[in-house]
C-alpha cells in the first residue's frame, strides 16, 4: 500500500506565481477587452543577445554533424564553462577551482535541491520575506511542523524579519540555527547587504558551524560601489557558504535554463570535514541530474565572454532603466518605495495598510497592472508589493502612466 | 551546527559510470598509444536529425527578437509539446490528457525525483539488475538500511531477480511492497516484458495498492510485434502506474536534455484518491523545477512530428543495426548473449563465471573495448556485461573485430 509524503500537505497554498497567473487569467476572462500590463513575475522580456544567439546556433550546427556531435556531458557541467566561471569570479577577487562549480538547469532547481544533502534535523533560518522556494523545499524536506494560518509561519523555521527598521537586511539570528538562506541583492525587497552585514552572517556561521546558502542570482544588478557580488568576497566564507547563481536574469536565460552552484572544497560543518560537502553535492548531481543542456551551456559561455559579457550587461542596464522609471512612477503615485537601485525589484508599501492581495486585486482591477503581493513571500511581506522591472520599456511606461492616473491612494 | 544527510554515506560506491570513466582514463593514461573503443555508457553518437536541427535554429531565431522572445514557460512544459505527446500516445491506443504530462530535463531526473512524493516508509521493489538511479535515489531518500557488501544488497529493498531462468523478466513479488520500479525494454538486460507479464504487475499493484514506476525510455527500440510500448496499454494501469520516458535515446537528446513523466489523474494509492498524486507531482515540479529548456522543447516537438518522427526512427534503426552486429560478433567470440533485439543493449555472460569487473578489465586491456560491468546494476548482474550499441558503425565493427581476434575464452 503506497503512501504519500505527508510533508506536501503542510504546504500552505499553491505556489505563489501560479496563483498570480490564475487570478490574472480569471480577471482577463472577465475583461477580455482589457490589456493587462505584467510587472509580476520576474520574467525577462528582451531578446537574447547577438553573441549568445550566435553561440547557440553554432552549437546546434555542431550537433547536426556526427563528427562534432556530443551526447551526455559531465553532470557537473562542461569543463570549458566551469573554467570560464572561475575567470568570471576573478573580477571580484574570488579564486575558486573549476571542481567547485556545478552547472545546472537553473538557480531554482539548485536552491530547492541543496537542502537534500543536509540532515532533516537542521534548523533553518530564512529571511522574511524570501523567495518561496527556500521555504517550500524545506517543508517538503521535512524540516518544519504545520503552517500556522494565524501567524503565517511554519513551526520550526526561524524567520529573520526584513523591515523598514533594519533597511530590509536582518541581523544574524539570536538563537542557534544550522542552515541560513540569504539572498543579496534580495528578492523580493531589492535590498543589498553590505560587506559588514554579510561578514556578520559569516562570523555567525563560523562560530555556530552553520552553513549559509547564498543566492546571488541578482549580483549583476548591483550598480553602486562597495557591495559584495559574491559571498566569497568575505574572508573565510568558503568555510561556511554555498553560493547559487544563474544566467536567467543576467543574460535572459529564464527560458533557456542555466545556472550554477559553488560548493567550496573548504566548506565544512559539524559532521563533515572540508571536501565532504563538495563530494556530497557532486554525488547528488551525478545521481539525480544528467547535466544542463549542452546548447544552453554553449550560450552561457558566450554570455560570460568578451562581447557577450558586454551585451549581458547592456540587458541588465535596460531593465535597471525600467527600475528607475518604476521607482519614480510609484513615488509620484504616492507610494513609499524601496529597492530598484541595486536590484530589478521595487518593494512598495501598500497604501493605508491595505493587505497585499487586496492591493494586488486593486491594481489589477483599476490599473490593469499585475504585481506580486508581498505576503506571498512571507509574513513580513504583508502590506508590501513587489514590482518587477522585467518588461518592455513601453509597457513599463504604460503601467506607470496607468497607476499614476487610476490609483487614488 | 549543520549536519549532513547520513543516507548519502549508505551509498555503496561511486556512481557506476563515473567509475567506468575513471578506470578507462587511468588505463588510457598508461597506454597513450591505444585507441579505446567505447561501448560502455549508453551515450548516443549520431547527429541530431535535420528536422530537429531546423527546429532548434528556428527557436533560437525566435529568442533573438524581442517580439518573439519568451522567458519562463510553464513548469510542466509548453502546451504545444504536451499536446503533441498526447497524439504520440494515440499510436499505442493510449488516451491521455495534456495535464497528465510533465515535461522535464530528462528521464534520469524524473526517475530519481519521483520517490520524493511518496512516504519514507514505503517498501521498494526493484528489478535486479536495474538502472542504478532507482536504487540510489531511494537510498538517499531514506528507504533502506545499510549496504551489505557480502550480499551486495541494501537492507530494506525487495530485489526481483532477473535471470536466465525467467528470461530476465521477473514475476511480481511474493511479499507486499509499495513501490515497484519496472523498466521495459530493460536497461541493462535488453529484455522486454510481454503484455501478460506487465498485466501481472498491474494486477499485483491494484490488489496491493502499490504504485508502479515504469521507465519506458527505450520503447521505440521494440522491433517485434506484440510487446507493449506503454504500460497504459494494460487495462487499469492508469490507476496504479507512473510512466517515465525520454527523447535521449529516441532522438539523440542525451546532451540536449528532454524527457517526460506521465502521472495519470486516475492514479491513486493507500492515502491518495485519484487526482492527488497528479497534483503532488505538479506541486513538486512547480517548487523544485522551472521547466525544461525552451530550445530543447522546440526540438522535441519536431522529433515527434512528421519528418522529424521518421528521422528519429531512422536513428533508432541505425543503432539497432549496431546491436545486430554486436550480438553476432560476441556470439562468434564464444559468448552467450541476450537482448539487442528490442533494445539497444546486449547482455552477455562473462566466460567461465568471471566476475564482471574482471571481465571489464580484461576487455579493456586485451581488446581496448569499454563495456559496462553487470554487477554495477545489482547483485544479479554479476557474471554479465552490458554492451551498448551506441557508437559509430565503424567503431562497433572495430570493437567486434578486436574482441573476435583478441578475446580467448
Amino acid at each position: 500500500m503506497a503512501t504519500i509524503n505527508e510533508n506536501f500537505s503542510k504546504l500552505a497554498s499553491g505556489y505563489l506565481f501560479p496563483e498570480i497567473a490564475r487570478r490574472t487569467a480569471l480577471w482577463q476572462k472577465q475583461h477580455p477587452e482589457a490589456s493587462v500590463l505584467r510587472l509580476g513575475i520576474g520574467n525577462t522580456t528582451e531578446a537574447l543577445s547577438p553573441a549568445v544567439c550566435k553561440a547557440l546556433h553554432d552549437k546546434v550546427d555542431l550537433l547536426s554533424h556526427r563528427e562534432t556531435y556530443s551526447g551526455y556531458g559531465d553532470e557537473q557541467g562542461d569543463t570549458y564553462l566551469r573554467e570560464q566561471l572561475v575567470s568570471y569570479y576573478h573580477q571580484y577577487g574570488v579564486d575558486l577551482d573549476p571542481t567547485e562549480f556545478f552547472v545546472s538547469d537553473g538557480a531554482k532547481s539548485d536552491a530547492a535541491n541543496i537542502q537534500e544533502i543536509f540532515s532533516k534535523d537542521n534548523v533553518v533560518a530564512i529571511q522574511d520575506p524570501a523567495y518561496p522556494v527556500y521555504v517550500d523545499s524545506n517543508v517538503v524536506g521535512g524540516r518544519t511542523g504545520r503552517f500556522n494560518p494565524d501567524t503565517l509561519r511554519y513551526e520550526g523555521f526561524v524567520y529573520l524579519a526584513s523591515n523598514e527598521e533594519n533597511g530590509f537586511v536582518p541581523d544574524p539570528p539570536k538563537q542557534k540555527v544550522d542552515l541560513i538562506y540569504l539572498c543579496s541583492p534580495n528578492n523580493p525587497t531589492g535590498a543589498v547587504a553590505t560587506t559588514q552585514q554579510l561578514k556578520a552572517f559569516v562570523d555567525y556561521a563560523l562560530e555556530n558551524k552553520a552553513v549559509i546558502l547564498f543566492d546571488s542570482a541578482y549580483s549583476e544588478y548591483i550598480t553602486e560601489e562597495g557591495y559584495p557580488h559574491s559571498i566569497y568576497e568575505i574572508e573565510n566564507a568558503k568555510k561556511c557558504a554555498i553560493e547559487i547563481n544563474s544566467f536567467s536574469k543576467f543574460s535572459g536565460f529564464t527560458g533557456v535554463r542555466l545556472g550554477w552552484t559553488i560548493v567550496p572544497k573548504e566548506l565544512e560543518c559539524e559532521d563533515a570535514s572540508s571536501g565532504v560537502l563538495n563530494k556530497m553535492w557532486n554525488r547528488r548531481q551525478c545521481t539525480f541530474f544528467n547535466g544542463a543542456s549542452n546548447i544552453a551551456q554553449a550560450g552561457g559561455y558566450a554570455a560570460l565572454s568578451g562581447e557577450g559579457l558586454r551585451e549581458s550587461r547592456a540587458l541588465v542596464a535596460y531593465y535597471m532603466e525600467n527600475a528607475r522609471l518604476i521607482r519614480e512612477g510609484l513615488t509620484r503615485a504616492g507610494l513609499t518605495v524601496y529597492g530598484g537601485i541595486n536590484s530589478p525589484y521595487i518593494w512598495a508599501k501598500t497604501p493605508n495598510d491595505m493587505p497585499s492581495w487586496d492591493f494586488f486585486d486593486l491594481l489589477l482591477d483599476s490599473c490593469h497592472v499585475v504585481v506580486t503581493p508581498g505576503s506571498g513571500f512571507g509574513p513580513s511581506g504583508e502590506h508590501y508589493i513587489r514590482v518587477s522591472s522585467y518588461g518592455h520599456r513601453e509597457n513599463v511606461e504604460k503601467a506607470m502612466q496607468s497607476i499614476e492616473e487610476n490609483l487614488h491612494v
